[in-house]
């Protein structure tokens, strides 16, 4: 039987991924992922001060931003600079990419110090919020790396993995990993951010089209919890 | 057993739940929804346009903004009009609002006219969002009798109830209705948007501190079902 | 003879008014003023610093910011938080609400504390900043209370009080509290801010259309005069 | 006896006066207004369409700005273009100087057509807003002369003169015509705008110390009544 | 001898130049630019409408923007969507880009359209105005090739190569194509924009430490010619 | 022959330039610079405080801020204040008055202080950017003579006059100091900043139309030297 899926990937098949290290020369972190034609650079910028709220209390943080350049998109999209603010969409998923990475984090550890990750859209077709937090993880790594490197940490400071992908039911069937095409059309879209040991950290799901069940929803955390036990993998492979 | 929440209330339990309608003088419908002691001010607006990219399609469009009054939470905030900007947290609520109440509109049936959905937190105790959605859902419906009432209609606009409710797990047990003492300390925290006849529209599940397994998550399904089972009950005797 | 208002009220009627105190659970003082379908919430909240340029120097302040609900008026308009900014209209009556607030308050007295009155409307129907002035005094009045209560004041620190009241020329006849379809046709239309013991505090005088002579002009004060004195009886039943 | 002002001059004496017109080579009409060491330059630009709420119904409007420039002040104020607002008291200022132009022009004669008043403190000390409006009436009274050169217009525009002139209590004594030293130190300082014809426009007084009386508000409007008097001759004298 | 360069390059040595075609997949035309370890990603993006002030003259438009990636330089800047402004360094040099393509496009021939180049530094290293133009060109070029091959355009839009390089006195040598740690300590930098027939667009020249003379600049104004020459050739090499 | 220029001026010739000094009674140095019709006034403020990056290094700044009045120019252009930000075109001349005053200053000697120059365009018709670098040296140089007579300084702080002027190809000719007339269809515009003992410290050249051979632009290097030499001399008369 064909698939019913655009890219004819079998339903719980993710596209190709991909995560490149040390794409960028300045940064402590860095690492371009691309999951197929969804392409994110991701950048770890450790910096010796906290937000005011923090001072004092010996405790780090870690913060994302997200951009898109404007012709990431199918349609170019107007510069949020030039625009003079971040659309709503930009902070949710900037806040979602923050949280998720904290998540995994132990703040104390870092010491009083921000590690500010960006996550820049170059190229767009579905799914970049999850692009986004797979490969900051790597950056993250890295950052923390070249902290170890330098002795600047006595224990450690990544306690886990993580990553995140996206599902969808589509023409009534539960499918991994969302391209734009299907995701534009996609009756309902979640995504899960899910730890390298199992643990959920973060669930969003939406009906677009009708509600959806309860047991719809479990299957799609089943296919969720198979994917990113791959981007997983695909991680610990890429900083062997 | 003593209830091991801050309110003394039963892990099932939730606040008491007040939806007084026509509380807005001007509007085409409004409702104060308290959840406990959170107080939302919901009202409807209607207005004969459409946002520019619908325009000339015969759908109609459903929007709501969110706010928050300066001493509404127990440290005075800063005013938004003031700072310049909505937070990424209004907008983020804002959207989720608008989202939720499409669920359960007809656009086409609305035609080319929009309701807008204003969501103001007069006092916030926790569950501002989740009431404002239950809240709003009956000032939408007002709106669309006042429509009614003038035989601006056609055919049913609004197919079904929709109602949210919060949920978490506290000192871990699964509990729901979170007020804010609760909030601010809970493990996990989750928010429910679900219709009337059962289906889920939103799900947005958030790991404060540890992450939660797939049988956490069930629980809390299972405690948000029940919550929003008796909010639409509520939202029926309220529209009788 | 009939009244030629259009709420068939006498020359020198006020509207019913109302001052509802403790209104707000988080607030140190909190009023719901209402001069008949207008709706003001006022809340008094209280810092423990002072503006940059009053640091180090021993006095307090007190400040005001207005807001009013987007469907707070007949037609909806545009939140100020949404449009990135207070109009011209908001600042020049927030300005006015501070500085009548000021004129009864010994900042020395206070202490080195900031109090910041928000008064946002509910509900508009003309009179929102004498309204808003009103009922800032009581929000204020118990929000030193509080500061009482707690030890936090040695000497008083409210010297008066102060009330606000609008008056007009309609159809060439001085009225009392214009609503907003008598103030929206007024040929001339004045604020008065006046203190308990009689002594003007503000005066704003517009000619909408023609302009008006010394004699109307006293006969505005005359009514405004007499106004502001019914208003501090109310105060002062209200903080009974 | 001499005079307790700053300046010397007798409580009803006025700075001296000028009215420089024709100052702007590319404005339809301009006036360089000087009170004292307070200089103003207003300029009248004439614009071929009207604000959209005006469109199609045949009226025209007038509209002010007002802005200062940064080092117009005795220390250097913020440029409002590079904070990137105008303040409170900017928009309150340009208010009040459209609402006074246009008590005195018949918009309807005027036909959809919008002239922009631009007033900008060259210099400033005490009283920019009157030395606006006083000098901006002369602007406009030449746009409007250069219009009737190009027959643009049937029947008469400015229907009147109008000025504007600051009176206070200082030290207990009613003055005319504050500056900078003896605003900064007035008890009680209030602004009236009045007709050729004796009309009173505008009326705004604030006591800045202690509340001010009846008696003393009569007595600023006899000093304000005598100083717009002269105003107006000096307006007279200006435009032979 | 040894170079005096820190990079050990000839006074007259480029970095290499590396022009990469056809990198974003929904832009109509995109070129990867590389001038040593800067990287300028740029993008054409085709519209079907023209700025307000064009519009039914039948002229098109060609416009540019510039963004750095937050971390492309040394230490993190902040981003501009966050900060809600494009500096002035940013708006200089997107003026800068569009009048330097327009310089070679015949707008006439190019229609009632407009082409938004968006130059987006990913890693920057000195010299980012000077790549991002010569990459625009080649982004440019392919989308009017990519017009072409839909029948667009009925005459030539392209008329001519254009390229720009940095030039600067370092250490009183003349030196080309300045990178970070060359640009930061050179007495005087420029900038050239010139065109495949030779004839100079723009000059931008500035002593940041002391003035320089007429021969010098005649020196640097020698160097930007000859590696305009080479970059001219090396656009050539790369549509090919 | 008679001259091709609109103004009939020879094409060396400038035009007349008048330097008036003190001018604002607050600042600390001014000067009313007239480049025929076009007029702009400069201000030198000083300020007891540096940039943050500067504090603590002993070393004071010069910076500067242009502005234009709304009705400077034929056609009105918005208020930048109002509009809520400055234009990239005045932020590009504001960089450009401050790199070129600070050519000429020893920010050592100055002191841990910043000088700010504020250059206002009263009326323009063309080089108000070269208008403004002339006068502002003027308005620079009353303010270091102010600090001088206070005995603030120890050592020189302006090491030489800089001055500035436009030139352009018009109709084929090189001709000198442009006026609007002639610049709005120049085709080469070229600006350049040049010290007392004849240093270049800005050049900015840009064709309009066709693009310019290096003879044409060594003739306008020729005409902006005797220019700058002038406009030197006219400085060294206004100081005396």
């Amino acid at each position: 039987m064909q698939s019913p899926r655009p890219s004819k990937r079998a339903p719980d098949e993710m596209r190709p991924v991909a995560l490149e290290r040390g794409v960028a020369k300045h940064a402590e972190g860095s690492c371009l992922v691309k999951f197929g034609d969804t392409h994110v650079l991701c950048t770890a910028s450790l910096e010796e001060k906290v937000p005011p709220w923090l001072r004092g209390g010996g405790r780090g943080w870690v913060t994302a931003e997200y951009g898109m350049l404007p012709r990431a998109t199918h349609e170019r999209t107007r510069r949020e600079a030039s625009a003079g603010k971040q659309s709503g969409r930009t902070q949710e998923i900037q806040r979602l990419i923050g949280r998720s990475l904290r998540a995994v984090v132990d703040l104390e550890a870092l010491g009083e110090r921000q590690i500010s990750i960006d996550c820049d859209v170059i190229q767009a077709d579905g799914g970049t919020r999850t692009a986004s937090i797979t490969g900051a993880w790597v950056a993250l790594h890295d950052c923390i790396e070249w902290m170890k490197g330098r002795n600047m940490l006595t224990r450690p400071v990544l306690v886990d993995h993580i990553a995140a992908i996206s599902v969808g039911i589509s023409h009534g069937v539960p499918v991994l990993d969302l391209d734009y095409a299907e995701d534009s059309k996609a009756e309902t879209d979640a995504n899960f951010v899910i730890t390298g040991s199992g643990g959920i950290v973060e669930v969003q799901g939406t009906a677009e089209g009708k509600p959806f069940s309860r047991d719809e929803f479990l299957s799609l955390l089943d296919l969720a919890e198979a994917g990113v036990k791959r981007l997983v993998e695909l991680q610990k492979m890429a900083i062997l």
